[in-house]
């Protein structure tokens, strides 16, 4: 972390500061030129408040030279994560196509729709369970009836599974969850990115609504500083102005994260648009710029579906969906 | 809810339309015109997804014409909410002053400041023992510890308190506080907002940081449809784009809110600028647009706090914001 | 237009409003169902104030049923508008690459430039001689001194050039430019797009800082009502909170361009990203959705580009971005 | 400016950046110090590409220490800048109330709503002749009439005058104007802001939809750098994911503003929340935290105005905004 001081400085203030600055036990290392003194503070400075600093009457900026996360920081750990989902690998060059309903709604839907995926090229299958809903009077998802469903169509497909948590008390239930997800409004629930922390379990944790990517790897460095590496980050839109689609797609986060971070990189295009239409060009657009995953809302019967209907496509989008990006993925090789 | 059906729309595909809606224990008003066809569907629209209907291919347009939220609609419950906490009242012309720390740092320093802000005009103690920090690294709070001083500071002052909870599973430790606070990373953490439905403790809950004053009101529904309708709704500023201020704080909120629901609105300058210079002014403002209640973050040595101490003001400083905002209040009577 | 009523809005405040409708030359059309009553507007509704309308007591919504743009809307003109520039067209399946530096620095740099892309695959050279700069004080470019010089580079390979007009009075140096660019700071400079419609020349329209889709088509829709109808779109990136890019590329724009409008659409990476490191991803996930175009800065020596150097590719990394572009667009077909 | 070079840099490294530094008439000063090496750059830093010098390979970082607005700096200018309009000041003390109709619409509407507003405690009359509107199929105002009945009504009134300027070759018309206004459209509109600047006429510079505080010093800078230093700034709402309202007022610029720069503040609640039910909250608000001027639409018949009316308030209204405002002054006194 580099201060520098303002002009007019006196020998007492800055020594004033410096006393204050190794009280937090950092190391402070001064370099005075002609027209500027910076300090150069050492240590572990993740605890330092840089607003409060900033905010000193002597302090003409500060400056963090380090990124705040460090598990999650390719400069420390130069290779590429590759996380194990069943049979599945995600990251380090393996791509994942995660495919399955918004929402599980009865046994024949969800195994329905699993073998349809698998037979059309998923490698995995999403369904949620409990469901988060702006509304509480909107349908919530079969909670522990549709985590049921979910394994049965497991057994019936042998595809690895992800699905959502929306309640740390409800962990015990996930036990045979390939994946879990947490949702865009609980990537800074942090008691919750401190309990899965405590689990070996591959984590799915989307970016939130307007969180920056910097803000994520925080949130993924909650998970890890607590001994679980296995995450994999997820773009699915950010809320802006434009309401042509529900949130705006920023792929950027894609090449911006593989250069930061060593986790692998998931594209939610179905979330991220809200509508069905924009699916696949979106699911493209993601595999050309290298995302190590791409996860889609399939349903049998879209204009049935109990929830985000608008943004599902159908088995057979899906298998025309999944030709396209891999053909992409072998366009950039 | 009005949907618009496309011209060329046969009397089938109208038919077809009707029964599914119908099966969704839809009433449906047929009203034909020259130029277009209309749907009336009446019932429980909450149920209906409003993406999908707007999605199918004979649909024009949808326009839900009743809002969402039932129980914080004022057209529903027209006189003001009046929350009362120890024996402090909030809403319906009762003003609150509500002031105090960041974070709990000692005994020293909860009860110093709770006695300052009291003598300068605080009605309400703030004071957070659990914090959410976007760091696993940066301080968190004493938590347990920190929620026994404060209680401390009551019992020294008088003053009722206000402080965050973060994980349900810590509800019990909450008995004598005042005010529970839900934190903007909170405000759609919907098992959260649930279980705190069934207390009957106020709810002091904070708008998230991009979300919509209607997504506000709908977590309010959360809590509310479970019993609890002791709501307090807080302004603490949004995302944009704009970096000079921490957040951009949306104070047009304030007479919005007042139109719309009958629940009183406080407003926290502190948080939302990130600059204790620019808390002063932005409490009058808020004063000055009606606001039911301001929050506002004094510590005795702000360049010592633990967290956020570039943001809080003096107890000096505090008394001279205390007057002005009484005085704008008398102002705009 | 579709205008709600409110319930127990009276026979006579009903009349009162439509008289008041009649006179601005709309043919009403009445549908009155058990729930609701509903005015069909036909006729010119471009100029019906719809947030006055919405304001009046009696009116519970107002919703457009047409979109407000006619000359870009697709419904109008199903088929792809393909603009000509020199020998090279756009839209309609023909896809341009455009490439160059960001400013015209010198007759050697920009004949240089313009030599290795064309050799290495572009179709049309960019070329900046008169600059937007946020600061007065900074390089404005060479002006009608880099028009000339550009001018060169297009005798020296053939390529047909674009360039930026940021004063309709230069409108005269322009005449043997094949596209004017207008930025996205102009992008609601009503009186110089009114000016650009007087010609026939093609004009690039960037996607303004903060304009949605529909502001962008209406900005089309200004030069176009004046005769022009050779519109090239340009997605450049939208402003949000997110700060490690310099704006967010909203390649969503993409599909919904080519869903509600017969423009061609061409996306610009290096302003949106702002860093060269990202270009390359992003150029081939513009091509993955169907952009008609991509513009790309290229210089033979960005440490020294007197502008923007920071997003400028080199010409090898150019011939790679430009493989791997053409090769997504065969994998999409 | 400072640059902060990597660990590992070379002694030749760093003397090659120097000369490349020394090359753009910068004096170099270097701070080496045990943990980091940092460059002071001093001169004319202004022109130095800061993205372009922060994408260099041995480069960890570049921060501005100064700002890049001179003229408008309160650093170098502490005294508050006070405009003459008329008999009018404004800034330093002085507050203005500038009222009047959107749009001029005939001698007799905007005449009689100017008598209104003056009686009712209006300092300065506003008036749009020409109008930038989205549509080009919208009313774009009365342009040279308007601009004539506008000056009836300063002749009728002896209130000095404020309208929009669209287009610089419409200067003459404007030479009986008081004060020419920048729409926030046009900020970024440098070619317009440099001629402005060769005139001496106040300027009111609106943000744009998008534009950050400093954005908005830089345009201003604009014109200052040319010679007019007469200058007020408008905040009047950005854009945001919030669509309640038509715009989120950031009034937190007006503090923020008053601190870093000397120049006049104005609020435009009006076009801001572009509901007349908020305006006169938004009014008070905006006395509250000390701008020097709030400019509001005043229609005799808002339900008739030709555009924007659903942000017009009354002339009654007005008189109650006007007793309002005056009190909440003098109670921050």
């Amino acid at each position: 972390m580099i201060a520098v001081l303002k002009r007019g400085t006196t020998p007492e203030q800055t020594e004033h500061l410096i006393a204050w600055l190794k009280n937090m036990k950092l190391d402070v290392h001064i370099s005075s030129g002609q027209e500027v003194t910076v300090l150069g503070l050492v240590g572990d400075t993740s605890r330092v408040d840089i607003e409060l600093l900033s905010s000193l009457e002597i302090i003409e900026s500060v400056k963090r030279v380090s990124e705040p996360y460090k598990q999650a920081n390719r400069k420390f750990h130069p290779n590429d994560t590759v996380i194990q989902a069943g049979n599945v690998k995600i990251g380090g060059g393996h791509f994942a196509m995660i495919a399955g309903p918004c929402s599980v709604e009865s046994e024949e839907q969800i195994v329905g729709v699993a073998k349809d995926v698998k037979n059309f090229g998923a490698d995995i299958l999403r369904g949620g369970a409990f469901k988060p809903r702006t509304s509480p009077y909107a349908f919530q998802g079969l909670k522990e009836e549709g985590l049921r469903l979910l394994l049965e169509a497991k057994k019936a497909t042998g595809l690895p599974i992800i699905t959502e948590i929306m309640n740390i008390r409800a962990l015990d239930l996930f036990e045979d969850v390939d994946i879990i997800q947490v949702g865009a409004r609980n990537m800074q629930n942090f008691d919750m990115l401190q309990e899965l922390g405590k689990t070996n379990k591959p984590i799915l944790l989307k970016r939130g609504l307007a969180n920056t990517l910097q803000e994520l790897l925080m949130s993924a460095e909650y998970i890890m500083s607590e001994g679980n590496e296995n995450i994999i980050l997820c773009e699915r839109g950010i809320r802006t102005y434009e309401t042509y689609t529900r949130n705006t797609l920023d792929l950027s986060a894609v090449p911006v994260l593989h250069e930061i971070t060593h986790l692998p990189v998931v594209v939610d295009p179905s979330h991220a648009t809200g509508k069905s239409a924009l699916v696949p060009s979106m699911a493209a657009a993601a595999a050309a710029c290298g995302a190590d995953g791409i996860m889609v809302e399939v349903h049998n019967n879209p204009a049935c579906a109990l929830c985000d209907g608008a943004q599902s496509i159908t088995p057979a989008q899906f298998l025309e969906l999944n030709r396209t990006v891999r053909a992409v993925r072998e366009a950039i090789q």
